[in-house]
């Protein structure tokens, strides 16, 4: 969590501590005594917690600050932050937090975009950030991960014994494994190389009441009893907590080449893509950026690697595996594609290729030339239906007059369509709710999905009936009762309505805000 | 079903009809108002359903009985049969059975091995077979299968348009993809495809109450909500009936090279596996064979392909991809395992690869010339403790006295560890039970499951204690009460222990029965 700093010149009022119990005091005397009983119930709860190895209870405003809130930026203090040094300690807090009705939040660095890591209910945080060991099974190409450890240190320990894990988010340096399997996080290969379930054999962790889980074992293959491991996978904290995944890897491929193909239009790399998918070609990056996207990073950094029109569109490219099948593919994909493009430009040297994914890496925030506030929504819809996604997020812009600049996994249909606007201006704001709501309607009509791999949250949790019948909601309440009968898991996120748009963001500058 | 033929010759004394119910009306008035008011309730839900469209109702003795098993033969007489021919008469189905309290049992072509399509309560059973169209999508390279369509029908159609369906059972020609995802399916090519969870982008099916589901798009990635997809994948019809799947395929592999490598012993077999392993050689399929199965293979067919020593142990060996990528794997796997063969036999035709592949298919059978009952187990074991089991099964045989011929996806630790013993005999069936559930124990202890693709159905019951705690069995249990709260869907199965060995089975040759 040291990394996490909040600028202080663009702070905001922080929220009062403890709001709710204080406006509880003007109440009548029921409240009073309900507030009374609560401050006892902690102070119980904690008591039984007292000098519990593997975990540092923290009451440091400061600290509680940096937990209250994720990258959504919706901020709401606990009332005790717990470091988890060892696992064991998750089981022993838990069943103090089930007995008392607390709330349990469980965090890795924080990056989540939804608020899944906003302790909505005050209550505990659990931070796993120190718990972050993991060995490397370099015969069996299988890993084991503490909830802790991030991604990027993940695939550097892989990388050492020439294995890799695929599916990483772009805030890899920060997002945990932890993080990851409770958002099923994908990340820019999914197409070719799949989502986070795919490679989790195992978890261990702990349910609601503190007893330990083990689900799934060091082996490709498992089929004993229901399969709660893929249930606890995207569940965002709110079925169990996990502590360690047991990762499957693949061989590091052993080289990559990328390339940067630029189009007249949205249709024509789309066409491309289509091409591409249809020929077999799996490209392990596949990353689509709408004009407006390059509109706004040329005009903030001038023009890139000779590209000075803002009307194209772009398709960065990237092959692994073995230089032979490299070179076959690279020939199949030129073939399919050499008359949709206007340009192209291939990275020869690692250098040139890290200038070309400076475009990409930048142009997230570019786009606040276009508003001060984004609502980056990573819907996903079926290959078939990209273009009438990208034609949709124009007329939304023209309709609405706000702009929609769009990128994605083109390969696996997951488009993060951003929607700008000034939060203090009203009228916009009220649009950018309505284009938002439209653009959720549209992905679930094409046959996709609201998210692709942020989850829910609270950010989302206005759609999911969109996505869903009552009888599917209510089939996950009810697996949620059956798991979580007290309801002290992440309470408040997925399926309770919250907008976002209504409520204050935090003023603060996380390390992956570029 | 019509493949499924009862052998009349060597046929058993069939279960009475309603055994339960005729045992009643000898007990007290209360059995008998009981029986009475069971009848009524039985005939006043099947008047609901009268004329109900996509599904014929069938009440023949003989097409009942044919539905009473799978191939565990474990026999259980369903009241009625519904044959489905429109997914929509799942829901009305289901809608009448929870408001009545009666039985649902889903099955495919029966080829299951643990008893997981036995009615084992009666009631009703739904017979998927004549649910089996198939779509390809050829661009997106996705499959739209329902739940009855065999996996060699789904191969075939996707090969068509030159994509592939791996995982597939050895009863491919007839498990359908409702079975296979009921059991979350291996096969043999496991350990570089992965198993048929891998492959499930979206389920549509019902709930117990008879309302429809739909989770998973045909999108690769997906993060809205609990996933709910994959926890009907393995639930054995025990949580939802799933009509429809949205499959992923891979591109059809340009070719594949087979060979078989002979060994002095187990050992050798398993260091050559573990070699191939480490050495990142990636077989589509790695099968073992101990010298058991070897022995009783030869004792029937003599010699064959040259080799008449009972005592090596084999490795059948599978590479896919394009004929580029064969060739350097090839020239990688022999450098590996070089030292440690005693012969070596290419397949350079098709025909000598289906020569190759005979010893595999007729080992199954040939092992009852060492007793008349096989207690086929499908445990699977961390890479590195294969040794181990092996050393292990050796054990069991010595201790015993009874053959454990053991065959296996050795690059997923997949191991069929069979226990073969004569029923009659009295010692000989205390002797199986016993080693049994050391067999099961030995796996657990190892890291491994006691299943790996056939799931726990009847026979693995008595186990299911074995590899979880009862915190983890309760978990399973309340998602069970939450989503089927009647206990219609597939009573009796997974979590009630159940001894095989206690129980008769029914003669019958099933067309998989080799």
């Amino acid at each position: 969590m040291q990394e996490i700093t909040v600028a202080s010149e663009k702070r905001e009022e922080f929220p009062q501590l403890f709001p709710i119990r204080i406006e509880r005091e003007f109440f009548a005397i029921q409240a009073i005594v309900f507030f009374v009983e609560n401050e006892k119930k902690h102070i119980l709860a904690l008591e039984q917690l007292n000098h519990l190895p593997g975990a540092e209870v923290v009451h440091e405003d400061s600290a509680r600050l940096a937990a209250s809130f994720d990258s959504l930026k919706i901020s709401r203090l606990p009332d005790v932050l717990f470091r988890i040094r060892e696992a064991s300690a998750v089981g022993a807090i838990l069943k103090v937090a089930n007995q008392y009705g607390i709330p349990v939040t469980s965090r890795g660095a924080g990056s989540s975009t939804t608020g899944s890591a906003t302790p909505l209910n005050g209550g505990w945080v659990l931070d796993f950030s120190p718990l972050n060991g993991v060995r490397i099974d370099a015969v069996a190409g299988i890993a084991f991960a503490q909830a802790g450890v991030t991604i990027a240190a993940l695939q550097d320990a892989a990388a050492k014994q020439q294995w890799f894990y695929p599916p990483d988010p772009s805030s890899l340096r920060y997002a945990t494994v932890g993080g990851s399997i409770a958002t099923n996080a994908g990340g820019l290969r999914g197409a070719k190389y799949g989502v986070t379930r795919d490679y989790v054999l195992g978890l261990k962790g702990f349910f609601a009441n503190g007893e330990p889980f083990a689900f799934g074992r060091a082996v490709r293959k498992y089929s004993a009893g229901f399969n709660m491991r893929d249930l606890m996978i995207g569940s965002e904290g709110c079925l169990g907590i996990v502590t360690e995944a047991i990762l499957r890897l693949v061989p590091l491929p052993e080289t990559r080449w990328t390339c940067l193909a630029v189009f007249a239009s949205e249709n024509a790399a789309l066409e491309a893509v289509q091409a591409i998918v249809k020929a077999r070609v799996l490209p392990s990056i596949l990353e689509f950026l709408d004009s407006q996207t390059v509109a706004c990073t040329l005009k903030k950094h001038g023009s890139l690697l000779g590209i000075s029109d803002a009307t194209v569109s772009l398709l960065l490219i990237e092959l692994d595996g073995s230089s032979d099948a490299i070179e076959s593919e690279k020939i199949r994909l030129q073939e399919v594609i050499r008359q949709k493009t206007v340009a192209w430009k291939e990275a020869d040297t690692e250098s040139e290729s890290e200038r070309l994914w400076e475009i990409r890496r930048n142009c997230s925030q570019a786009m606040f030339q276009m508003g001060d506030t984004k609502l980056n929504e990573d819907v996903v819809v079926p290959i078939h239906t990209q273009p009438e996604l990208i034609a949709f997020t124009l007329d939304l812009k023209r309709r609405y007059g706000l702009a929609t600049p769009t990128f994605g996994h083109a390969a696996d249909g997951n488009f993060h369509v951003n929607i700008m606007y000034n939060k203090a201006d009203a009228a916009q704001s009220a649009h950018a709710e309505k284009a938002v709501l439209e653009l959720m309607e549209k992905a679930v009509a094409l046959g996709g999905a609201i998210s692709g791999e942020h989850g829910i949250g609270l950010a989302k949790t206005p759609f999911l009936s969109l996505q869903y019948s009552q009888a599917e909601i209510d089939s996950m309440q009810s697996v949620k009762q059956a798991l979580d009968p007290n309801g002290i898991l992440n309470p408040g996120k997925i399926f309770t309505p919250f907008n976002v748009w209504e409520h204050n963001r935090i003023v603060a500058r996380l390390p992956w805000d570029k």
